[in-house]
């Protein structure tokens, strides 16, 4: 995937999971830094119907292998850092 | 959830997801900092079979509503920062 092109097709998904890839709702997981295998997995699954959600189910059927490939590279490629509690 | 209960209970996902909650495989999502509500609730959908996984569904099912309720408080207690590409 490509990431400049996943950035712009992230669009979309700002507001639940933030362009940044940081949830901004509580349903909505973090998407920044996730491993690209997971994301791309996850839109796959949504996008067969899988895996559900209000949301997901509706999003994840018009994307194309190249606009999931994209996506799962963008937000795979966001570092993250913890700090443990 | 108490978040010091769910630290010793998430010994059991630290080989696929780490203590620290940073994915250790590429097939395992980073749990650090995801929302409390949307870890208990990929926790409870593997539990019922709602969703599945290969390894989550031979796990979840075993965990009571408090395993459910630390582990969900632990990893979400986990500050995360982001560096955008």
């Amino acid at each position: 995937g490509d990431p400049g092109a996943g950035r712009k097709k992230a669009i979309q998904c700002q507001t639940c999971h933030g362009l940044d890839g940081l949830s901004r709702i509580p349903e909505a997981p973090n998407l920044a830094g996730q491993p690209e295998i997971y994301l791309r997995k996850a839109l796959t699954d949504y996008k067969t119907g899988a895996r559900r959600n209000e949301m997901m189910s509706v999003v994840a059927p018009s994307l194309s292998e190249a606009d999931i490939d994209d996506l799962a590279s963008y937000f795979s490629s966001i570092r993250i850092e913890v700090t443990p509690p």
